[in-house]
């Protein structure tokens, strides 16, 4: 099952590479990671989804509390958060495929953001499953390049 | 000086760890690190964006290449590539604000994606400089949370 989980941590020097080291020593693999500045310079957020199970799950949440870097740990999984990613794929496209390709952004609102004679750099933002769909409905023309930054995550105000 | 530095990278246990283990064991800060799957399972991209100069980047990207998880290094930050970032961020805003708030944002081409009696969450999609000139324009109205994705950055096309 897939987690995620949110963390504010203080932007320390090596931070990442001791949650990253924490979380692949008890035998965790991340799926995705995103890590940037707050509006604080001094923090920094993580969204990380996880790819694990209930129990060592708690565990690792246990390690990321005591870990000194760490302000807080949200865990998104069960509440429902606004989730985002944003992809940029460079997909193969001449004369005769260009139009289908923008024929199929425009259904997911994509944005074409560089051309050339051989192919189309398309943006697009939306949960998980809306980017992997994009994507899979391009596979077929031919993925040049594929950039994903992974899920961001934020807790509903109106949670009950 | 901000470097950009994009990885492919065998999508295998632990390559997070050692990957950012290596570049901050050379005293490099990472500024954003986001990491996902490409099209393929078996590979994810990463895109880095390091603090550092040029004589200590030139060696990182030679331990990069040495690296087994590493199947290519693309140093993106001499070159103009398309850049994108995402950022979800939620904004204190009452009757009084609100509209206000909606205004910033649709002058950023942001969208509401949250909204409750006391804040809005807003999502925004564009350069770092972008998304940081929107954070602060919004920051007089208090920020409660801020998730950013860090960079994206796919190499144009047509560069020459």
């Amino acid at each position: 099952m897939y987690y995620t989980v949110s963390l504010l941590v203080e932007n320390r020097f090596g931070v990442l590479a001791r949650i990253s080291q924490l979380i692949s020593g008890r035998g965790f693999n991340i799926v995705s990671l995103t890590v940037a500045e707050t509006d604080e310079p001094s923090t920094s957020r993580m969204t990380i989804v996880i790819d694990g199970d209930e129990k060592i799950m708690e565990q690792v949440k246990k390690q990321l509390n005591k870990c000194i870097d760490v302000i807080k740990v949200f865990d998104l999984t069960k509440t429902e958060p606004v989730e985002r990613e944003l992809m940029l794929v460079k997909v193969r496209a001449d004369s005769k495929t260009r139009s289908q390709i923008i024929e199929i952004g425009d259904i997911f609102r994509a944005n074409i953001v560089d051309v050339s004679p051989t192919d189309l750099t398309i943006e697009v933002t939306g949960d998980s499953k809306k980017v992997s769909a994009l994507l899979k409905l391009l596979k077929p023309y031919g993925i040049k390049e594929v950039a994903r930054t992974g899920k961001v995550a934020i807790a509903r105000s109106m949670q009950n």
